[in-house]
């Protein structure tokens, strides 16, 4: 199982991968068989091929993390807060999401949980032009 | 499916309750079945019974919640970050936690999930005494 320590890297990492528009990044901290729901109610996306598909999309939308406040570990389970800065069609959003990511014995992510909804999506203001 | 609004109504209704210290107020949130793992990882707290149980205890300890940011809410399952402090053996504590709920078609809480570990526990400053 893997340590706290591992757990709060992976999750730094994570943000890090996305400012850092690194998407194989990302894709390195999944299992090859894990599952990625996001948001929470929707299909499950399944293997590292389909987890690559859904990261590129979310960099090529320049997704930015924002954590907010400590990540939470529980045995092999990692939950943590943040804001998503995204821009769709030319105008700035703000998500509100918390994700839950679990792990496997060799430390990568098993299972990818995003909770958000409508009520968490905040257009910022238009972009001038 | 309960609306966003009653999910959000359901999570402040909690933190309430917790700050009045009425247990029966937060037995009322959840359905007669519903399961509490807190944290994950440990075993399920299974009926209404080892629920009340479990939150005599928490309220007991005077365990006072406070939200940090926006409830998220995906499907039927509102994620929520926040802080409890608490009193164990005389002495203060924080505990950053994030719960999810999981509600029923009924709107009551199915399944209670608390992601929260050792390194999420702050001893705060003595009692004087």
């Amino acid at each position: 199982m893997p340590s706290h320590e591992q757990m709060v890297a992976a999750v730094h990492a994570y943000v890090d991968a996305f400012a850092t528009e690194d998407c194989e990044a990302i894709v390195r901290l999944y299992a090859a068989d894990a599952t990625v729901e996001d948001p929470v109610g929707t299909p499950l996306r399944r293997g590292i091929d389909a987890i690559r598909a859904f990261y590129a999309m979310s960099v090529g939308m320049r997704a930015k993390l924002t954590l907010a406040g400590a990540v939470r570990a529980a045995g092999n389970v990692a939950a943590f807060a943040f804001s998503v800065h995204v821009t769709m069609d030319g105008a700035p959003y703000r998500i509100e999401v918390i994700d839950t990511f679990s792990f496997d014995e060799n430390g990568k992510i098993a299972e990818m949980r995003a909770f958000w909804g409508p009520h968490n999506v905040h257009q910022l203001q238009e972009l001038p032009g």
